[in-house]
């Protein structure tokens, strides 16, 4: 049988002592102007120009990284401004990422009714289908639980059948974040309470003896008092935790995210490593590689150095 | 200055005398074979051939319906699954219904964090990006509150700037919607009067003098006392109603969700028009066309009929 999301994750952390996950969310307008040259070179200042050069991009970048992080996280929104050619250069993304070693979370925070999230469901960790591509295929997806349990049931389902996970957005980074998710219940609770339950039932529905659930959960590192809280509630959750970096917040924020054991957390930065080169944009691509390069190893540094000594044991 | 989406709407709805919103949610294996069969003679059994059936069904269904409905909502989704193909398919059938003068709703529930949720909202509405095909847009698009106020605005201010609309989901059609949307607060309102408060600040943004502001609602036909409640707080929102037809309501559950005016509502089918042939799915083309066009004059008459005579009057 093939090993769960979680297994695959928990390995790949250890084997890279690192608990980055690297963004991949090219604005064509911030890019390195050799890579944008190529691509126009190539297809023009066409929707395929764009994407093309999202995809040199994103090989650049994996090429600088793979070593030091177990997973990237494209964010569906940047490619699908492209159309058909963004989602193409979405697609060999992933499909490289694979051939590097890397595991993919793909941040689309997809949420509809039971029969449109299999739909969603299928076009994210299918691998067999007749009609569609084999190469189609994510380890993990971001989901929005707004729509309640029968919602997320069907992601969880087939997450489960095709061994990926899932990070259902528990409380997200930004900062408006608590509009709805802090709203405080007639019985003293959260609403983000409420979505904790979904996700111990959820794993519920998994056969798995591993410690971590591939049922886990978004939790910004904007919110420490959070991370610190709902750590307690859900052991087995692995955290997707966004807003390192860019979004301002560095890991003395984030001790509370990690189980004793050195694992159960993500920490996932995406403007802060893409575009690390800052305003070299006519730089050559071997300088930009570099530049990405150290602010990944600074990252993993910074991660890993506030990391306690017993939770450092467990590598 | 263009026209405001209410305005377009409301327009369409008086001249086609029809509340309907068709959905296009394609499901390969349900497809009638002589379209599959030409997508397998011209592709394969590819993403590309499914893709390619795709397009052709939902250009029979837009020139079948196409004087009998004011918009069509393609769901994402469905068009997801089969990857760049699958939304190539999607924006040449936005092309299509545009050209057959059918407004378009992408149901895509989107929602995310301000950065993220700017490069969605170009991705459905901008027209004139560099890079970007000009042919890329929609006239509107689902959103989902879940992340708070500062992930609907970018949304808002780009449909404001491209004369579009948005619905952002209030009470969906699920059985489990209520599961987050129905919680009771501490100070005795529900989760979703916070939302609905939300779309009433969001309409203060917009500069219009029509009746009607283009930051609409979903609210799902399943909960009538909701779209009733909701009426009365949101007069200025358009409602769209899924859970029509296949979920199980028809037209007498859905008075309340349109204003005196007769105005206020967009009723949503999806499956019970797609697939009106049953299981007739080897018929030829035009015995199909004709049992969509029949759904689809049956779903208009028996809304109409049940509107009252002070509500058609504004017709």
């Amino acid at each position: 049988m093939q090993q769960s999301f979680a297994e695959r994750l928990c390995k790949q952390i250890a084997l890279k002592k690192s608990h980055a996950v690297i963004g991949l969310d090219p604005v064509i307008d911030k890019l390195p102007s050799v890579l944008v040259q190529k691509a126009i070179d190539a297809y023009g200042k066409t929707s395929e120009g764009a994407a093309h050069a999202f995809l040199l991009f994103n090989k650049l970048i994996i090429d600088a990284v793979s070593d030091l992080a177990a997973i990237v996280k494209p964010q569906l929104a940047y490619y699908e401004v492209f159309g058909a050619p963004g989602i193409e250069a979405y697609w060999r993304t992933v499909e490289y990422a694979h051939s590097q070693g890397m595991l993919v979370i793909a941040d689309a925070k997809r949420g509809d009714i039971s029969s449109t999230a299999d739909a969603y469901a299928q076009a994210f960790f299918s691998k067999s289908s007749p009609w569609k591509s084999p190469d189609q295929w994510v380890d993990s997806l971001t989901i929005n639980p707004y729509l309640g349990s029968d919602s997320l049931l069907p992601f969880i389902e087939s997450a489960n059948t095709h061994a990926a996970g899932t990070f259902i957005l528990l409380k997200t980074s930004n900062p408006s974040a608590g509009d709805l998710q802090d709203l405080r219940l007639d019985n003293g609770l959260k609403m983000t309470d409420k979505v904790s339950q979904f996700i111990l039932s959820l794993q519920e529905t998994e056969k798995t003896t591993h410690a971590y659930s591939s049922v886990g959960a978004v939790v910004g590192a904007s919110y420490p008092e959070d991370l610190a809280y709902f750590r307690k509630k859900l052991p087995r959750s692995i955290f997707l935790v966004p807003g390192y970096g860019t979004q301002g917040n560095f890991s003395a924020n984030l001790s509370h995210a990690f189980n004793e054991d050195g694992y159960g957390a993500l920490i996932s930065a995406s403007r802060s490593i893409n575009y690390a080169f800052g305003t070299q944009i006519h730089a050559d691509e071997g300088t930009i590689s570099d530049m990405i390069r150290k602010a990944a190893l600074t990252m993993n540094e910074d991660i890993n150095h506030n990391l306690t000594l017993s939770n450092k044991l467990a590598w």
